[in-house]
C-alpha cells in the first residue's frame, strides 16, 4: 500500500509513523513548509518531501490529509487522484468535504491528543472509522486496524458528539485541575498529591460510572461545607463552584436550601 | 504500639488493616453497630470489638477517630485517654475539637476515596498530618511514614485547601464525566473510550501543569466551534459548556465576540 500524508502537524507525524510501520509505504509527506516536510519524512523510510501539491503522485493507494480543519478545503481543491482513498482526521469535519471530489473518501479519526515530542501508544488509541459507502468503510478499517486494537465506526453525526463529549471530559475537566493546581500551590503544594485521588475517581467511574461514582459535598447536600468552601475562595472560584454544586444537586434531586 | 480503631467505616477499615500490619497491634476496634466493629475486627490479628465507649482501653498508644465528621465531638466526649495520641483522619474539621481534651492530639488525612470493597494500596495514598505540638507531629509522622511514602504536613487551615482542591479536581471533574457518558451513550458508545484521552491530559497536567496543557475550542477562541457544540446540547448542558468556555477564555484573554 502506497500512501501520501499530507499535513506535517503532530496528528500527522504519528500516524505517518504509525502507518510506515504498520500499513505499507509513506511515499510522500507533503508540507505547506519544506522543512517541515523534510524532518518527518527523514523519520520514515522511503518518503519524499514535498511542499507543492502539483508533486502529489495521483497513484497512491491512500491519502491522509492531516492539516488544519479550516485548511482541508484547501488540500482537497489542490490534489487529484486517480484511485486511491482520500481520508482526512478530523473529528469536526464532515466526509462531505472529502465526498463532493473524490470517489473513495472517509474519515480516520484519533480520539486522542498528540504533541510531537511525546512518545504515544498507538495501539491503545481509539480510531474512529467512517467511510463515503460500505466497501470504502471496509478499506479504512482494515487499515486501522493495523494502527490500533480499539476500532469503532463513527458517521459525521456521531463523530461530533464524541467530540463535544472530549470537550466536556477532557477540555474543561483540565481547566478544574486548572483550579485545583492554582488552590493547592496558594496552600503550598504541587498538583501531583491530587493524582492518586483523580486515578481512583476515573477508576471508579470507568469500572461502575459517573452517575455512582459521584460523591462531595454537593452530593451529599452538605450546605455548611458547600458555604464554608466558598468563604474560602476567589470571587470566580466561588462562583464556578456554586454553579457546579447546584448542577450536582439538581441532578441528584438534592434541595438546596 | 497499642491502637484503639473507633469507626469501622471504608477509611476505619482501611486504616486498621495497614495499621495492623505496618504500625502495631489494633487492640480494640469500636463501631455504635457491634456487627461492624465484629466484622472488622475479624480481619485484624488480635482486636476486641466493641460497641460501648465505657469498654475503652485508656491506656493505648495511639487512637483513631474515623467516623462522620458530625460525630468526631460525640466520641471525644465519650472516652479518656491517659497519655495516648487522638488523631482524627477528617480533611475538614480543625484539630482543635481534639485539642481541648487531649495533651496529644493531632490529625492523619488520607487525600483519597476508599471503598470497602475495593483493594487500595495505601502506600500510594498522600497522607497529611497534623499534631498540636512538634512532638506530637512528629509522632504522627513516624506512624504515617509506616503506611504511606507519601507524607506531608498540613494545617488545619491548609487542609481545608486540600479538600477544596479535592472537589474541584475530582468531584467536580466527575460530574463532568457524568456529562461526557452521557452525550457518548447518545451516541451510541460507553464512557470507557475516553479513558485513553483523560489520562493522556491528566498526564500532561501532572508533568507539564493544567495551565499549559489546557487546549480545546475555547483555548483556541474557535466561536464556530463552540457555538456548533452548543447547538448539538440540551439547554443544561450547553448552559454549562458556555459558562467554562467562557471561564476559559477570559482566563486565557481570548475576546469573546
Amino acid at each position: 500500500m502506497r500512501i501520501v500524508i499530507l499535513g506535517a502537524g503532530n496528528v500527522a507525524t504519528h500516524l505517518a509513523k504509525a502507518m510506515d510501520e504498520n500499513c505499507g509505504n509513506v511515499v510522500q509527506v507533503y508540507s505547506h513548509t519544506l522543512k517541515n516536510a523534510v524532518s518527518l519524512a527523514q523519520t520514515l523510510r522511503n518518503a519524499k518531501p514535498i511542499d507543492d501539491f502539483s508533486n502529489v503522485t495521483r497513484d497512491a493507494d491512500l491519502y491522509v490529509i492531516s492539516v488544519k480543519d479550516d485548511a482541508i478545503s484547501t488540500v482537497v481543491d489542490a490534489i487529484d487522484v486517480d484511485a486511491g482513498i482520500v481520508v482526512h482526521t478530523s473529528g469536526s469535519v464532515s466526509v462531505d468535504v472529502l465526498n463532493r471530489k473524490f470517489e473513495k473518501s472517509g474519515v480516520l479519526y484519533p480520539l486522542q491528543t498528540f504533541s510531537c515530542d511525546v512518545a504515544v501508544d498507538i495501539s491503545a488509541i481509539p480510531f474512529f472509522v467512517e467511510g463515503c459507502n460500505e466497501i470504502t468503510s471496509s478499506l479504512i478499517t482494515d487499515v486501522a486496524k493495523r494502527l490500533s486494537h480499539r476500532i469503532y465506526y463513527a458517521d459525521s453525526a456521531q463523530r461530533k458528539q464524541l467530540h463535544v463529549a472530549a470537550v466536556f471530559g477532557c477540555n474543561f475537566v483540565n481547566y478544574l485541575w486548572l483550579q485545583a493546581d492554582e488552590i493547592l500551590k496558594g496552600a503550598g503544594y504541587d498538583f501531583k498529591i491530587l493524582e492518586p485521588l483523580i486515578l481512583a475517581t476515573l477508576d471508579k467511574a470507568v469500572r461502575v460510572s459517573p452517575l455512582k461514582g459521584q460523591t462531595g459535598p454537593a452530593r451529599r447536600g452538605d450546605i455548611d461545607i458547600i458555604n464554608a468552601h466558598k468563604r474560602l475562595l476567589t470571587l470566580d472560584k466561588a462562583t464556578l463552584y456554586q454553579m457546579l454544586s447546584q448542577c450536582i444537586m439538581k441532578k441528584y434531586d438534592i434541595d438546596y436550601e
